[in-house]
Order: structure tokens, then C-alpha cells, then sequence
């Protein structure tokens, strides 16, 4: 396995024939009842019994999703909420995902400067050598915020970078809301979105972070909504993995998200939550599969490949 | 006990007569030797005896300073890095100073839309009421980053309105970096600070986060160090509190950070981290009070008030 995130993600890509991976947000309410109806995971208001449920699902998830995507996202605000215990489970479930030869990015957007950067790179990206921590590691990867600019950034890229792990840094998102700041125009012309970017390129941009396969392993957040925004972003940055949040659930297309993919198909993770770990919500597949969740979670991840391998030779 | 974040910051500084509170920041190597001496915390690189040492010595430092500040804020960075050994004491630390009569504030900087700030805020700010967390306490504020716009800071400010509590949006920084961000100057005129400032201010002025000393329970963290920007963001947002980081190590002197203050000394938290925590490395001190570490420190915060209270009084 290679030693550098840029070419794992190449790879992993490559060898599962798709850019899209799978985003973890689990919230107890919405987990199968197969799960949830079990005795000592039935309780929503106990703490063991709603972390013990949202981990075995997750555990779950990751089997049947291991072996046809690249990459899994999980979202630590969703352990985060069940405290100590919720962080206990987000650090098991990277080992788990981690054995079944998955990339895992920790969605943590965490974002500081200095001292306090270096203490959350070190939580995140470090795999502890501590005694009480040896069989724990953290995440390929992890997503920041880079609002504070270079300072904010440099010390998670170093992290990331001597530990052969990589950093997306938050530069655009999608929510309406966002445009007001980071769609502002600057007197030089260019967004506030771009002068993120911008740091991050030239961050990204040093020989020691970049790989093999030409990527580097200091990647961007970027919505998958705003195409022109996204084209031009593919152009200028072609060192860049970019991690494109908001298909399926949250209204990207297939064919907005394939724009940032290179003609080799590689460049860009495409991201889809809960469209596919709560699928068997949806009545389309409820009619097919029934109450086989685990069946519905493969369908729709392969339906979901289809529909972006789809947008890729459409927009040959 | 006022239940408005904002009115219970407003007697807490008129009773302890300034606007200082107190950053914890604690890094084990910098611990003072008669914690780090003892069998059972002398180890470094072994997660128990690290999280004991920092937590032994954050409950000292909070029965010092307790009856001569307002408030701490408690930078969750340097839990977060034991993992959730690191978190289950982050919280345990909230609980003593609530109990010492303290307001604390969760310094966490999170920072994200829709679903998942809702389970940041529910972690960072609902006090649990789950089976096996009935006994913890959440903060009486957090930090959050305000990058992805309204959609990114509401969650919070809801959570927080709903429960007492009180959010602090980070508006601007102080590191060198964080001016080809923040101060670029839009189209418009305003700066992307105050484009941020503004979507806060607007959030934070519903009448009901509204308390009767006239403050929001949504307030901004500025840095200290650029005069101009903030007495323009004191005079535009007269119900907002301000957390000013950057006093003391970092930089902005107490000139600086007492434009923050509204004539009657209130709307403003001076925080002061290294300066404080780790005053028994200054030499001036240590000539003074040999390994006495406790009363250096209480020594190091009186200074600091006074320096506070002559730069008010200079301001005059």
C-alpha cells in the first residue's frame, strides 16, 4: 500500500471502478428496526444501548459497502453527540473500515491556528503511540476549515503529510446561506472562495506532498452545485483531489459532481450520505427488496455508481 | 441564576470586577514538576497518567482563579488530542468550574450546515439528559466558525437561545495569514469579517436572545490586535459580547483589548491562556515566588486585572 494519500486514492479508485464513496451520518431514529427492535440496543435515551446500535449498523454499512466503494466519509458530529463514548466508537469504526481496506476520511472540519491547530492534527491524523491507545488509528484523511488561512492549514498539511494522510480543506460549500460570504466578490476580482483555494493550491503544491500518480494530498471541499465555479477549479488545480459533498440527498447531479473528475476519471470523491445509508427508507426500493436493508444499502450504492458512470461518458 | 448566557456574563464581571477570564490551554510538558513528579502522572506517553496529570491540574488552576474571574474558557483542542480519554475529562473539567460559581466557555471551534451542526450543538451545548450522561455538563457557551454563513451559525444559536447558553461566532483572527481571508475587501466596501459580523449581528438581535442587560446571548470572537476594526465593531454591535483572544502571549496589549469594553466596563471577555497557565516559567516570577506555582499563578491573574483596570481607566 502506498504511502502517500493522493496515490491510495488513485488506486482505490481505480480498483473499484468509481468515484463515489459513502458518507457516514448515522442518527439512531432512522436505523433499521432489525437493529433497533434488538434489547440491549433499544433504547434511544441510554447511552451504550444508542452507540452500541449505531455502531453495529455502521459496522454493517462498511461490510457491505467495502468491497464496490474507494472510500468511506464518517462524520464525527454524529459520534461527537453520544460524548466520549460517541469518539470511542468514531475511533473504532476507522479501525474497522481500516481492515476491510477502505480509505477513511474523518469528516471533522476542524479548524484553528497554531498551538491549538497542532493539538487538533495531532487527535486526527496522528496514530496515537500512546500507551492506552496503541491499537487505535486515525483516519487516511480528514476535512478542516481554512477561514483562518495559511496558519490554519500548514499545520494539519504537515501532519497529514509526514503520516502519508491528507487534508480537504472546506473551500466552498453549497448551502444558500454560504454565498454571502464566501461568494463575495474581492476588489481583485476574485471570490473569497478562491483566495481559500489559492492557499490551499500553493500549500498543496510543495514536492514533498505530491505523489506518484501527480495528485498532491492536501485536497478542497467543494459543492457539487455551482458548475462554472467547478470547471474552473478543476482547470487551475489539477494537483488536487477535490471532495464534493452533496449528491444525492442534498441536490447535486451526477453530472455536476462528474465535472470534477480528470478524463482518466480520477480527481475528485463523490460523496452521498444518507441517499444511500437510509435507502431502505425509500419506497422504490422498499416495493423491490422489503425489509432487507442490507440488500437495499448494495442496490443503491450500485445505483448510484451507475448513475455517475452514466454522467462520465455523457459528458465525454 | 439569571438563564440568559448574556445577563449572567453581565453580573459575573460586574461582581469580579473585570473583563479577564482565563484560557486553559494545558500541555503536559509544561505542567508544573510537583504534578508531573507524582508516580501515578508521570508518564508522558501513557494516556491515564497524561489525563490525570492535565485534569489534576486544571481543577488547581480553577479553585485559584475562581473567586477573581468571570470565566474560563476551556480549549477542548488539547482534550481532544487524549482522544476521548481526553474528552470524557473535557467534560468532567466543565462540571468543577460550574460547580466553583465559574461561566465556562467551550472553546471548540466547530463548524459545519444543516443536520450536523444540530449534532455538534446537541454535544456541545444541551446539557445530556441520556441514560449514563445525567450528570454532564455542557459549557455555558462554545466558539463556533461562522465560514459557512447563517445556515452554519443558527443551529447553534438556537440550541444555544433554547438552553441559556451563549454561542461566540469567530469573526476575525489576529494570525498574519488570516488577512488575505478575512480582510479582503468585497465589491461593496465591507470586508469579510464584517460580512460575517453582520450575518451574526442580524442572527443574535431577535428579541428573544435578547437578555435585560441589553446583550444578545450570540456574541463574536475579534481578535485584539487591530484598533480601527474594533472600535467600528464595538460601536455597530451594541448588544453583542466579545471574546477577545490574543492578550498576554499572543500579542495585543490591554490598550488593545479595552476597546472592546462599553463605558460601564462591560460586553467584553479579555482571555488570557499561556500567560496565565504557564506563569511559573517567567522568570520574574519565579525570583519572586520559588516553585510556588499556585500563588504564581493567582499573582500572574491580579497583575493582569490591574494592567486591565489601568488601560480602562487610561481609555477614559
Amino acid at each position: 500500500m502506498s504511502n502517500h494519500f493522493g496515490d491510495r486514492l488513485f488506486e482505490a479508485v481505480k480498483s473499484k471502478h468509481t468515484s463515489l464513496i459513502v458518507g457516514l451520518d448515522p442518527v439512531y431514529s432512522r436505523l433499521p428496526a432489525a437493529i433497533t427492535s434488538r434489547r440491549e440496543m433499544n433504547d434511544e435515551f441510554d447511552v451504550d444501548s444508542a452507540v452500541d446500535a449505531i455502531f453495529d449498523y455502521c459496522t454493517q454499512v462498511l461490510r457491505i459497502v467495502a468491497p464496490i466503494v474507494p472510500a468511506v466519509k464518517i462524520n464525527i458530529a454524529f459520534f461527537e453527540k453520544y460524548l466520549w463514548q460517541g469518539i470511542e466508537s468514531y475511533y473504532a469504526l476507522i479501525s474497522e473500515a481500516n481492515e476491510l481496506g477502505l480509505e477513511v476520511i474523518g469528516d471533522v472540519k476542524r479548524g484553528d491556528i497554531g498551538h491549538t491547530a497542532e493539538a487538533y492534527a495531532a487527535a486526527h491524523l496522528e496514530n496515537p503511540e500512546m500507551a492506552g491507545l496503541e491499537d487505535t488509528l486515525a483516519p487516511d484523511a480528514i476535512t478542516i476549515n481554512g477561514f483562518a488561512g495559511a496558519e490554519g492549514i500548514e499545520p494539519f498539511a504537515d501532519v497529514a503529510t509526514k503520516q502519508g494522510k491528507g487534508v480537504f480543506v472546506w473551500v466552498r460549500s453549497s448551502n444558500p446561506g454560504a454565498a454571502a460570504i464566501q461568494d463575495c466578490a474581492c476588489e481583485d476580482g476574485q471570490k473569497v472562495y478562491e483566495k481559500i483555494a489559492e492557499v490551499v493550491g500553493e500549500i498543496g503544491d510543495k514536492p514533498e506532498r505530491i505523489g506518484k500518480a501527480g495528485y498532491s494530498n492536501i485536497g478542497m471541499v467543494v459543492g457539487g452545485t455551482a458548475p462554472e465555479a467547478t470547471a474552473a477549479l478543476r482547470k487551475k488545480y489539477d494537483k488536487v483531489w477535490f471532495l464534493v459533498p452533496g449528491y444525492g440527498s442534498q441536490g447535486a447531479s451526477a453530472a455536476d459532481c462528474v465535472r470534477f473528475l480528470k478524463h482518466d476519471g480520477s480527481g475528485a470523491l463523490i460523496n452521498a450520505s444518507r441517499s444511500i445509508i437510509y435507502a431502505y427508507e425509500n419506497p422504490k426500493y422498499k416495493e423491490q427488496f422489503g425489509d432487507n436493508w442490507k440488500k437495499i444499502i448494495e442496490q443503491a450504492v450500485i445505483d448510484a455508481k451507475l448513475d455517475i458512470a452514466k454522467a462520465v461518458q455523457d459528458a465525454l
